[in-house]
């Protein structure tokens, strides 16, 4: 393929295919006069980025609009609808980032910022559950705090994509328990089921965390109902999330997902990618942990997770 | 011009015209297929128009995105602003509608919504300062309702766009005081500035109201911060809100502005239209009022503005 049709192709993908609207070339020029007007207001803004974005948003709203034939009933229906989601929105919970991921655009904004390098471990959506200043265990350490749920041996290596082990880098971990709850949905102020730690001098890594299980995103608010509406599921496939930092190093946002769970295929977020999906061993009671620890009557289960990061960009 | 080239031409203006993104072939497959993913997910909703409206929601969200290459922490900074416009939103202040109004989102709908038809009267933005149940006024009587500002005497006649006289129109009328403040955005519940009446057995109106004068949106929220870091100017024109409503006629919602204001070419949220410009004749103290009021040695001023209605839509 030469690079003329290469670059052909991709225009042709990218195009957004409007329909032009059923209206009079009068109508259409009052329409089109309008968005750019709108466009040439923001030419006074002394960041061009910003001047950027912020055109490249109008002329895809003013599009959107004049597209769909936006009646005032349903503009009123979107002010209310966001109306709704900001009130809902706290320190705790963040309704706008679950719009944004029931709609994919987390997940392409992800897309967009993390294109494929070598073999470095694909991101996925960072969601709204991760809380700074999570506790810092060591090596083998436990994460759960006290949350519920089967224990899970996870360990693996960080490496760049040079295949050099990665020391110190630090790896934040948060995940829901068995009742599908992060600790900031409950109303008291625990800290569970999350925390930080650092690869070893060999880039290994090993923790105890909670098999991951399925769980609805919030869909008691305004995202629940949009969801309703267009007869859609809010579960998300069961996930252990990773953010996995190191200096000079592509900051990784991820999940690892467990084969076989039946909502791979229709994860609420769009965050699951075949590479992430990895196995999660069923331990029966008595197997002889890694680390001596005695869990008594209970099963548990093990994964193993290796990351590979990109270098930093330029 | 024959069919077929207007259809061309409408399709040419209407397109989209996105950059395509610098990205291989093979990056460029990821995005695109996410997009399908997220629109095909929508395929189960039991409404129609809601299915088309969010299909092309989310075609026209990745596309900006994709197109922009948004990172993440301006996907950040993006949520963030939405999160304090919906903190900042109340029952008084709806800081959504002032984001839609300085996108032109709001005078997009509003075109969309009121095609051109015969002669009748333009449309423009609604605006976030009405108020539902405003007074009833006779007609000749006050909207001022206490409302400081210089008097003006408005009339009119509203007919249909086959010339008819259109008695028992409601008529509302709202406008900020010569501060630049409606009602609802002083701290008591005082209601000024605003009413309704009927046009009489021969379609017409009068009323005394103010002299329309310029005001800035609110812009002490994060709307006014965004005009700001793009160099924009938070002032709308001079002017008077109307809202006309008939049985079997399409319901205008407009405004009249003041020839001579020179902030007609630079209206914050895109309203002005040359039709709705009006002339407000300026009265010396002691003129004879229309109505024998005594305004003592006050001056005033008097415009007219007649109102067609087109027919309502089938
Ligand atoms: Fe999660
Ligand atoms: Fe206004």
């Amino acid at each position: 393929m030469t690079e003329t049709s290469s670059a052909q192709t991709a225009a042709a993908r990218t195009a957004v295919p409007a329909d032009p609207p059923p209206v009079s070339a009068e109508q259409a020029a009052v329409e089109e006069r309008l968005t750019r007007v709108v466009m040439a207001s923001f030419t006074d803004c002394p960041n061009p980025r910003l001047t950027y974005l912020i055109q490249a948003l109008v002329r895809h709203l003013h599009a959107l609009i004049r597209e769909v034939r936006l009646t005032e009933s349903e503009w009123n229906a979107a002010i209310e609808f966001l109306t709704e989601v900001g009130h809902i929105t706290d320190d705790r919970r963040q309704e706008f980032i679950l719009l944004s991921d029931v709609l994919g655009a987390s997940m392409q904004t992800i897309n967009v910022n993390n294109e494929a390098y070598g073999d470095a471990t694909e991101a996925t959506v960072f969601g709204p559950f991760f809380v700074e200043d999570a506790p810092r265990i060591d090596n083998g350490g436990d994460i759960a705090g006290g949350a519920a749920g089967q224990p899970c041996w996870v360990e693996g290596t960080v490496r760049d994509t040079g295949g050099h082990p990665v020391p110190g880098a630090r790896i934040e971990v948060w995940e829901a328990d068995e009742d599908g709850f992060y600790d900031v949905q409950y109303s008291d102020e625990r800290v569970s089921g999350r925390a930080h730690l650092f690869s070893d001098d060999n880039g290994a890594f090993r923790f105890w965390g909670l098999t991951p299980t399925p769980y609805p995103i919030p869909h008691d608010g305004p995202v629940g109902r949009l969801l309703v509406a267009t007869g859609r599921s809010p579960m998300r496939a069961s996930h252990l999330h990773f953010m996995v930092s190191a200096p000079g190093l592509r900051t990784l946002v991820t999940h690892i997902f467990v084969r076989g769970d039946e909502l791979l295929s229709s994860d609420t977020v769009f965050g699951v990618k075949d590479s992430l999906v990895k196995d999660f061993v069923e331990q029966p009671a008595g197997a002889p942990t890694p680390d001596g620890r005695d869990l008594g009557a209970r099963t548990w289960s093990r994964a193993r997770f290796d990351i590979v990061l990109a270098p930093a960009r330029a």
